[in-house]
């Protein structure tokens, strides 16, 4: 009989097989020092642009303050357990009904964390009969969430519209048969390469098909939207999106979720979140500086201003550069090119160590073979000295790409160290 | 077809149709004023015996320096994002090493949540083709691990080494069909009941069968062992343990967790957790206040010793006065005793509101219909005093559940109320 450690060992994984190589610097980098735009990597400061830190709240003084009086008040263990048992605070009670109104639904609970909280409303949303039909390129939360559903699901190509409404036919049909309903899952924006999802075109389709919508508007939270509620209220589709769910972990500044909707379905949910219920309380300094947050986004519209200022610059100087930034509509900012790993690799390193910019690197499995992703997250705290560092920066890569100078230093060194990449 | 809002309001869950009744009190119930064995409830003073918090950590002078210098420093947000990403910092490896260190294991890894990390663990460990055996009161983040698990499982009846015997039996079978390998899962401390579990004599089953086991030891660290390692440092069995997990969210005194084992273990998870590549790493302040904690659970042992003073002056208080703590090995202090539901509210209602205790109550269908269960955990923290006030309450509120008191007062309550409670 087999030992499932030795499958392990055998086997580390998708990652895990680039382990030995790429940790501690592709992969769990270590940053140091005072968060910014500019930190320390590997003992040189770089231009940091790997923190979903949009609205720059991290160094905000109010922000610094509200959390750091917070916890010297409360600590990091209040309220004590979970929600349903010792766990729920008047403060608690506030933020959700701050957050309600800034994203105008009728009302709204707090998540101990994002990814656990999503997963469980999916959970608790379905039950056997129904049909999940969500975008292919869901983040893993809601792809964990659907794994725990025992009925049908089905998954809609990115962002495609015809797909959707194919997969919707179906949907019907078994749901139907089943006495079940339908539960459309998608996001606000996607992360990687920053497309909206066509939540204005899928909130259309009602008119067609009778459905649910759940949308992760993680990145869109705070950066989209004329209030900064998000991708809903940029499309003008607020109202017809069922259930609204964004983490604290991107323009927030910090961590845990909520989810807002209908009053009577957020009750419901409260009480039967199994992440919730058997899991500990949104830690009150989190509390605290989440209600300043939502001060600060409420009151000071010109950070967002700021923040689409340098995504505007950035973006469009990496346009006129000749650069492909796919389709993002969002401050995501991925920048695609041609290369295998092992140039991607080396055209890292040299943007980190010769020219200080820090980026996150995507390759092959989760982006086509042959492409090299870098992803930029502007910040509204990134200054023009950084926006223009970084487009020279990348303009000089882009050269020496382009003119094999990568692909002839890759070839040299795996000669040189007789290094081979398994295939993937 | 169905509208899955339709569904949810017309069967709102275990503990949701109980809401209009018990929210606020008995269910997210809101306590006030700085943490500690007395709180706030509804304007009252309280002892307060429902903070897992066992050591006392959350009112440590040294642990709130700790974690409200931490905050002042880092804010909520360090490090930025996911361990893989830009969320790997020395403290975090530091912190690792000494965990590893204490809890007598090669390598450990952090968890940016108790729950989600289990969920990820188990789903980290087995194929398809593997099979788990698990106790039937595993909490909630064990089952919707399994839950996802598309191979064979098993569940063993809660403790009994028979039971389990004959699952592996039937999983060993299974397993060698299918090429895989056997899991198994329990807990150090069932934190429900307080039983500890019978690592040693399942560590024992590894003569006549080949498994791998997991431990969730939420309540058993800090709290059991020698040095506090735990339930399997407790039973002489920590190596058998093949991994090993705790919460920060009791003894700690914070959220987050960790898991620990063979190094090559924990790499393999390290790169193939989900919910931890996919979702932000675990907060500074909790990690440096993580340090924190673990220098006082090593360096005085003084604080686990009056803990357990305080458990055993609570424990052999009730028993003295004819209470059934069931099989209790551990801190946990479950009070069992006969009555309905509508008896157990009105019993509770009384120790809260005419002699100030305030403790966790457990009814049907968590327990068998016509128990009552009320869980109480003592800390270091608590005193004299608050154990002596506690025990006189039990005496009286037992009295008058054994005259019928609150038998009388139910029935009267439901004729006058013309209430009726729905058969669950």
């Amino acid at each position: 009989m087999l030992d499932i450690f030795d499958r392990i060992k055998e086997n580390p994984g998708p990652l895990g097989q680039f382990a030995d190589y790429a940790e501690g610097y592709f992969i769990f980098p270590r940053l140091e020092g005072p968060i910014g735009p500019r930190m320390t990597f590997q003992g040189r400061e770089v231009i940091f642009w790997s923190a979903n830190d949009y609205l720059g709240f991290c160094n905000h003084p109010e922000v610094k303050k509200a959390d750091a009086e917070a916890a010297a008040e409360y600590g990091m263990f209040y309220p004590m357990g979970a929600r349903a048992m010792s766990g729920e605070t008047d403060q608690h009670l506030e933020l959700e009904r701050q957050l309600a109104d800034f994203v105008q639904k009728e009302s709204c609970y707090l998540l101990n964390f994002g990814y656990q909280g999503m997963v469980s409303t999916i959970d608790a949303l379905v039950s056997r009969h129904d049909v999940i039909v969500y975008d292919s390129d869901s983040h893993a939360c809601i792809v964990d969430g659907v794994r725990l559903h025992v009925g049908k699901s089905f998954t809609f190509k990115h962002n495609d519209i015809a797909s959707l409404k194919k997969n919707l036919e179906r949907a019907t049909k078994v749901a139907e048969e089943n006495g079940g309903g339908v539960l459309v899952i998608t996001e606000g924006v996607f992360g990687m390469r920053g497309m909206q999802g066509k939540l204005k075109e899928i909130c259309e389709l009602k008119k067609d098909f009778k459905f649910r919508l759940l949308v992760d508007d993680a990145h869109g939270f705070g950066t989209l939207g004329k209030t900064g509620a998000g991708a809903g209220e940029e499309q003008g589709c607020q109202d017809e999106i069922d259930i609204y769910f964004s983490t604290f972990a991107k323009s927030m500044a910090g961590f845990g979720a909520f989810i807002a909707g209908d009053k009577e379905v957020i009750r419901y949910l409260k009480f039967n979140l199994r992440s919730q219920i058997f899991a500990k309380s949104l830690t009150m300094p989190m509390v605290i500086g989440g209600l300043k947050r939502l001060e600060l986004l409420r009151s000071k519209p010109e950070i967002k201003a700021k923040l689409w200022e340098n995504v505007n610059k950035l973006q469009n100087g990496l346009k006129e550069r000749g650069f492909n930034l796919g389709n993002t509509n969002t401050c995501v900012t991925p920048v695609m090119m041609q290369g295998s790993p092992v140039e991607a690799t080396l055209l890292v390193k040299d943007l980190r160590e010769n020219y200080g910019v820090f980026t996150s690197v995507v390759v092959y499995p989760v982006i086509p073979k042959g492409m090299i992703l870098l992803r930029l997250i502007p910040t509204a705290s990134h200054s023009d000295a950084e926006i223009n560092e970084t487009l020279e920066a990348f303009g000089a890569i882009h050269d020496k790409l382009v003119n094999g100078h990568y692909k002839a230093e890759a070839e040299k060194l795996l000669e040189e160290q007789h290094l081979s990449f398994k295939p993937i």
